[in-house]
């Protein structure tokens, strides 16, 4: 890969510091963590927050009650802490119920949850949608624990309240929309997904000073059911997204990743496969499946949504996935701003890809009399300029697209786009609606 | 392949025991030989036998006379059998022409056929539509007959009577149809087709005590002439025909084999490629081509309907094709359980295929609350049993059949077959009429 | 490749001598060395010469004035010339404007264009549509050139007149045409295009002793503005082009190479598949582009004509192309012969070929019955004859041509011909419109 220019190694420091802001907040589906990420989001953009209570509805799913909590701990007969929430917000079970009881380790051990293959490390887990308490700590300290009586305290709540998601929506020229979306329900994970929240933001931030064909709607939405909250109460909306994507795990530098929306060949399927071969990334295509994030909510057959799923590591792949190793030092300002540079990219490919027509459809126009040709013959081939004019107009039938016509002619997109817009410029081409 | 376990040690006896008694008839395209192979197999099912008199007119062709013999030989000067009917009945031409007379070596040659390349077996040869008489032996015996004369006498006789062949129906619950057809017209070859008869039989016999969706028609009829005579006076029932097997060459330990439908992407040819790659069985899969057994008649562009070829070793391709070593010692009771074991599961595979319609398309229904997902998150991956469901939930778009969540899944039929029951009892899936 | 054969040893001496005698004309997009031309080509067929004004407006382009040159040089101060259009008509650039002044090197070096990787070659150079003069010559010679005044002459005229193409029809029995084009406007290249012209005038002169089923519309026409004026005034007779070839530099012992039609599944491109794989020869096919001859007039998107490129080595990729090493020594007989043998070859496919529809399409039809099929029965494979009869009958569902079957069946295409051929003439096989 090259090496970043200096404007992007900017841009990585800067979607690193804010995700640093972001990695200590205890995030969960619902509760003052989303709220507060949601607000220090909105210091770099419009964000809109959307409150919705507890008990809606939300297709076959039901807004649960918000969850929030202030302390929890493990201490021994000794009166010492074990395990402290103050220390790392993965110590307690995402979603925990309240506890406050002295027990002893034999009934104690069955809430707690440990890595056996990754002993220092703490897991991540949750229980959203069944009433458990839990711990979740290293398997080296749970080993090191006695027999005896020990204090389990988790003072957490759950209420009714609101789930609360952000929109940020960037105003195109057109009525057809680009979704760009990442989960906010993670606490301290760095990479999945303060990157990805971070990145987005910062990447809504330099949009606007940026006309475009497309709006740009951003999502920052719990998992799940987030991206079904947003679905049942935006069935327009929905209908008026073209192209998707889901960004996570955008901070460490495996990958990227590409996996294709359920439909398999949509044009963000193709913008990502052609981004992710671009100078010498070697990126990995895959196959929708139906597990992952919210990609499986918009390309459920009901929505059949062209989304799909941009990360670096892909999830569950790599070792520091849901532990407490997805830290500040696991993500990294150069790989944040290339995968930033890949979206921009894809960006980039979306905004200039349209359906040229040719207004001379029958023969070659001449180009030599508009000056763009060679007036000596006799070459053994043409330059690689008069080739992509010569490929956009033969192909500008009103059936390719200049992304179809790079992929057909093997020549660079962006090559592609600037004949296209010669041509145009000469009279030689129109656009299709 | 797996060791059969012992209720299909017991099939394959059974099957075996019951192609042994089949073996020593001499059949041909009509005749008693083909009336006592249907009484036969008439023991273990409830087979409508139908006779078509010599002369009706079936598509093309015309049913020819019935082809009853006695005794054949080939005496030498001495008075001695050279050959004799009574010791193999592949020693005479099939439907040959009766002959008494005494003539010399050179004029009785002609009349002669052996297998240089393998001298020591008879060959099977016959003359339906051309009047001849003649012999089959071992080319040793061939090359050890001396100048001179000899006696030769075929007593048999042609004469008007009946075509006849045997069918079963197994009645569903639906007007929809499967057939399974096994040729009845070749004498002593075991494995072609003593082997497919009995296997049908059996695999007849053992659905009676089954609720099936699907009708299955079971057809015992001589080659070629069988077939067409069945589809000359079966055009409704032939419509109904949705997957078909031809069925030969089942009780050797070779391939399995299976050779595609005319159309090359049927469900049947889908379901068989299923069941020849399962559990590390390495089946061949060969397009369609119009030499072989009765597939030639179901796939005539007239027809074009969904039937393929079922065999271990294909046709042709093995030594004892054709000859006398295609006997009772070439099949084996374990190959034919096997064999039976393959058929019965592509069965299952068309009883259990079915098209589910996801009753909640709009994102993904709470699989949690119906206790049909681990309550606990954040694990890397989904169980299997989960990968199932959201394969099924996400393709169950009415397009999209069990089998092709299958394929297109990469999971094992029977395990998206269970989750989609499993759906559909939970109220979150329908079937497509 | 086969040793050629007497005839087509002939038929190669014949095109040569044709060729040979193209060759020294000097040609040009117009003027006498195009008309002197077709005169030539006229000796062998009934050529129509048409001539279409200077000023004509033919699509997006404009009829040029004509060119004609008498005579031009460089001559040192000592008198000496140093090229003379004489020796060589490549020494001067193509539709060069006239000239007649002393100038210094410096002066003149600007107007001179040689090939120092290739310093012993003159190069071809043209400007039809940017007024210049210029000459071109060995670079070793211009090496030697020694500062000083030197006197430029090139007494060459334009001036209104006309542009002219020959076009010969071989009438066949429909309303189908296939087109066959060569250009005509190189000066003296053998290969590029003396070769092309002379095979094409040749195969012509061939056709007329025969009867055949489409028409073949011969065009000898200047690259680029002769396709364009041939198109513009005649649409009617470009939308009955159902096959065409572009025929150029097939006199090298390179190749063969196929450029398919802009469709990419024209029959044509089939069709030439099949040719250029025959006999071991190893074809190159390549996918169509937009620069080449005048396939890109045809295949422009507002035509799309099914009209590939047909060559031995391709242009661009031999070193003597558009040099003066393409002469006469470059190409030979034998080539020039299998050349045209490949492109009868695919004439014979395109008149051989015939969609059959099968007359008795239920079950196959009795062909022993009919002298078809072997009397005997018991054979491992049907004979090579019976596997053509039965592929025919099956494929002939009014869905497939002759080179359908083939291909599907993998058999040669002459014996699929043959076969269909028998089974009409035995009332099996009907033809579609």
């Amino acid at each position: 890969m090259r090496p970043a220019a200096d404007a992007e190694v900017d841009v990585g420091i800067r979607i690193y510091a804010l995700a640093a802001r972001l990695y200590p907040i205890c995030r969960s589906i619902t509760g003052d963590g989303v709220r507060k990420t949601l607000q220090i989001l909105g210091q770099q953009i419009d964000l809109t927050q959307h409150a919705v209570p507890t008990g809606t509805q939300v297709l076959d799913w039901t807004v649960p009650q918000e969850w929030n909590i202030r302390s929890g701990f493990i201490k021994d007969a000794s009166g010492r802490k074990i395990v402290d929430f103050a220390d790392h917000n993965l110590h307690i079970l995402g979603y925990s119920a309240a506890i406050h009881r002295t027990m002893p380790l034999s009934e104690l051990k069955a809430h707690i949850h440990t890595l056996p293959d990754q002993p220092d490390l703490i897991p991540y887990r949750t229980s959203y949608y069944s009433e458990q308490w839990g711990f979740c700590m290293t398997h080296n300290r749970f080993l090191a624990m006695e027999d005896g009586d020990y204090e389990v305290m988790i003072d957490a709540q759950k209420a009714d309240g609101h789930l609360t998601y952000g929109e940020y929506v960037h105003r195109g020229s057109t009525d057809r929309d680009v979704l760009l979306s990442a989960h906010i329900c993670h606490p301290s994970l760095a990479n999945d997904n303060c990157s990805g929240l971070a990145l987005l933001a910062c990447l809504a931030k330099a949009l606007r000073g940026r006309k475009t064909r497309y709006n740009y709607r951003f999502l920052f939405a719990p998992g799940t059911i987030g991206a079904l909250t947003w679905l049942a109460h935006n069935e327009t909306n929905a209908a008026r997204i073209e192209h998707g994507l889901i960004v996570s795990c955008v901070g460490d530098g495996g990958g990227p990743n590409y996996k294709r929306s359920r439909r398999g060949d949509a044009t963000i399927d193709r913008v990502m496969e052609y981004v992710l071969s671009r100078e010498g990334r070697k990126g990995t295509i895959k196959d929708f499946s139906p597990y992952g994030y919210d990609e499986r909510q918009y390309c459920s057959p009901g929505f059949n949504l062209p989304v799909g799923l941009f990360q670096r590591s892909a999830f569950g792949t790599f070792p520091q996935y849901h532990t407490s190793a997805d830290n500040l030092d696991f993500i990294a300002p150069e790989h944040l701003a290339s995968s930033y540079r890949m979206i921009m990219e894809a960006i980039d490919v979306l905004e200039l890809n349209w359906t040229p027509v040719n207004l001379f459809p029958k023969g070659e126009p001449q180009l030599g009399r508009r000056g763009l040709y060679s007036a000596l013959g006799g070459d053994k081939s043409a330059g690689e300029t008069a080739m992509a004019y010569l490929w956009v107009l033969n192909l500008a039938d009103g059936a390719h697209t200049l992304l179809d016509i790079a992929e057909r002619s093997g020549m660079a997109f962006h090559d592609v786009v600037r004949a296209a817009q010669l041509l145009r410029d000469n009279g030689l081409l129109g656009e299709t609606l």
